[in-house]
């Protein structure tokens, strides 16, 4: 009996003792990333230096080169280029639209051309517009009235639904295929509101997909800024036959080949374990994607410099993978996880940032709830950060390919509420990012995949 | 038995229906504030119609005016001026700071002048310079060290604390105390290093106090800003001997007449318990107070707005106090907890929002341990907002005066990083304000001050 309390005091002890050990090795890694972080002045080159990358454009070539030469000096033990063929879509040298309330007085508008869409012809198109809602609303309308118009998609984010990102997927079908679903009904264009809880002047682009539609039946598909679309409606009240005018001359180019950018710590004691940290390199053009997703490609980064710089040998094999073509293809994420498998690669862990580099507030997980359940005793180590939303839910796009039934999926979690404020549009620019909230997420991350891995 | 049995699931089926009841009226709340709110337009008037209002200045009255006149429009059962004398100091036409490294070779480095402190002499003060790192290692050095120098502290915020409230506390008797404690060895000026966690060129003015030190023997006090001071603290490792030139004409008047701003609805069921909402009206002069504490006012008055309009009738009387005089005196926190100690009344409790308009993340209990255990069933109603850190602690300066030991007060405590980047200088200005932030804020507020009220 003596033994046996012996036994369990020194247990408990031990227990303790390591309990203490994980905190303080967590608390080092915090502290580095606050003081001695490298996150920050990384973005500062990616954004001002390099800046808008979107795939398959030179820009995002210079943003592969650097990623590999920043990955080469840190000296991991491994760091490589991994071939991805991607889409090549150019804005072009113009975009322009106005309302023509009446003949010959117009009002301009600011909008930008969607992500994939075809041109208008040369001279533009000028035609008159029916606003719906909705797809369904398109439909109920029918050719009789859509004919010839074009269609104004004016659904706006559900202001009242605090989650930001559901809001977002609940309208963002309007830019995904509302063209696509406007051309089956003859209308001659799109023009979608964006998509952003603010009321400004910024067009919101981002991918707007023609599938099943033959090329000689697409139409162009364009973004108009929330004050845009608020004076368009209202326009439309006074005058329903006013007539929109949209000139744009973006196009698209067969795929070129571009890069994911990898590098890794070999693990001390299961190497075949790969736990990837990552986000994505390309950005849209309109602004240098400090938010989308410069900041969780430069925390990602900073995850591994940290294991460096602390020399904290990870169990497992760490890995940063900074994704190319989330944006329109996620065609470096689905290469990425093609290639695991072809390798049989096993992926025990991946976690993505890719909300912004707003301040840390949780992490989703996609897992089965016993997994789930098993990570729960972690995240009381979060609560001086304090980081404290731990769901279930979606990761990350790029990393969504990797789910296989076994490997735990988890994505950042910042605050959300200006994310839409910035997101694809000509201000999400390194002076909407704040260093320390920026370098609280890498510190959450870096965290998180230290107390994964210790298991 | 049944007669019980059907006792109780009636009484649960009305509990369960009670708590959806109060669900929905708190989702009401928020859906208002954010899709109805006046908050951000009022803080807009606020901030750019009138701009900095320092205690004193004619601008502070125009925001009196203001106030009462928007509390006047709410069709409140009652709104009226309290009168209390306020601290009437003037920054001047002036304030200039430089490093002379060699002679007649000059760095200009930005200052201001911290509030309450005296000019210096007509052609300013230049002077060598001893770097301190606290009001102790100032102690240490003495008079034969200090006697004819300008003191600079420069110990930074401590930026590995994640709650920057605390890193703020641990730092700011450099600047209330810095200038009084330097004078007494002897020093002829005092040079702080901004209270701030980013490294930029604003410097942040904020109160400095000469308590117990003769008028004649005062020194002027400057903040310098971080990478003001972080130049500074590299020069003089160059050169220990370097020369400082500061020169500032601020003045200090006799106090002048000034207002808090009240206004009531009265209660329906207890209307001699008063409940509390507020904030300070007056700002320090170099931005336009925005998030200190344009934020807090706008919110508070919003509580108030959003009963009336949902004609949610308080059961308790409820208050809204714009206070006046915060910064630099709390003239108008004393003075309302006097007035109401002097009227017998009785509060219940009281809630300040002074702590920038970022994304609500929970809320500060001062009370006893008995009162936060009987909140807790309350804190619950907030999960779907996602507010989640309840805390004994701290509450409000302006509603601290009230500390009786019955009544329960309380801080709102939004996201805290950005807030010490803008904290007393010249960009906290309305661009730096989020809408669906400060939104929220008041609704996090009106929502608390609801399910208090309902008990």
């Amino acid at each position: 009996m003596k033994k046996l309390s012996f036994f369990l005091i020194t247990f408990s002890s031990f227990v303790v003792a390591q309990s203490k050990k994980i905190e303080q090795s967590i608390a080092t890694l915090y502290e580095t990333s606050l003081t001695d972080g490298a996150s920050y002045d990384w973005l500062d080159h990616l954004s001002n230096q390099i800046g808008g990358r979107l795939s398959g454009s030179l820009n995002a070539e210079r943003a592969v080169q650097w990623g590999k030469e920043e990955l080469d000096q840190m000296g991991l033990d491994r760091v490589y280029l991994q071939e991805v063929m991607v889409p090549k879509w150019v804005r072009g040298t113009f975009e322009y639209a106005n309302i023509e309330t009446s003949p010959g007085n117009t009002i301009n508008v600011p909008i930008c051309a969607l992500g994939g869409s075809i041109a208008t012809p040369a001279a533009g198109i000028r035609a008159g517009v029916v606003e719906v809602q909705s797809i369904d609303e398109l439909k109920s309308l029918g050719r009789e009235v859509i004919q010839g118009k074009i269609v104004f998609f004016n659904r706006p984010m559900n202001p009242t639904n605090i989650r930001t990102f559901e809001a977002y997927s609940d309208a963002v079908d309007q830019r995904t295929q509302g063209a696509a679903e406007a051309s089956k009904y003859g209308a001659v264009a799109a023009v979608v509101r964006s998509m952003s809880l603010r009321l400004d002047d910024f067009p919101h682009t981002g991918a707007t997909q023609y599938k099943g539609i033959p090329l000689s039946q697409r139409i162009p598909a364009s973004a108009i800024s929330t004050n845009g679309a608020e004076l368009l409606s209202s326009m439309l009240k006074l005058n329903p036959d006013l007539r929109f005018f949209l000139k744009q001359n973006c196009k698209n180019y067969p795929d070129v080949l571009s890069h994911n950018v990898i590098g890794e710590i070999k693990g001390t004691e299961k190497p075949e374990e790969i736990i990837v940290v990552g986000g994505h390199l390309d950005s849209w053009d309109l602004g240098d994607g400090s938010h989308d997703d410069g900041a969780g490609i430069v925390q990602s980064m900073e995850v591994l410099r940290l294991f460096k710089k602390l020399n904290i040998k990870p169990k497992r094999t760490l890995r940063v993978v900074l994704f190319m073509n989330e944006e329109n293809g996620l065609r470096g994420g689905e290469k990425y996880a093609a290639e695991a498998k072809r390798k049989g690669e096993s992926h025990y862990f991946a976690l993505e940032s890719d909300s912004g580099g707003f301040t840390p507030r949780g992490f989703s997980f996609d897992c089965s709830n016993e997994q789930f359940q098993n990570l729960l005793p972690l995240f009381s180590y979060f609560e001086p950060y304090p980081v404290k939303e731990f769901t279930q839910g979606g990761s990350g796009a790029d990393i969504g390919p990797l789910k296989d039934g076994k490997v735990i999926l988890a994505g950042l979690r910042p605050d959300s509420q200006r994310y839409f404020d910035y997101h694809h549009a000509a201000n999400d620019t390194f002076d909407a990012i704040n260093k320390r909230e920026l370098e609280l997420g890498a510190a959450a991350m870096a965290a998180l995949v230290f107390l994964i891995d210790q298991r």
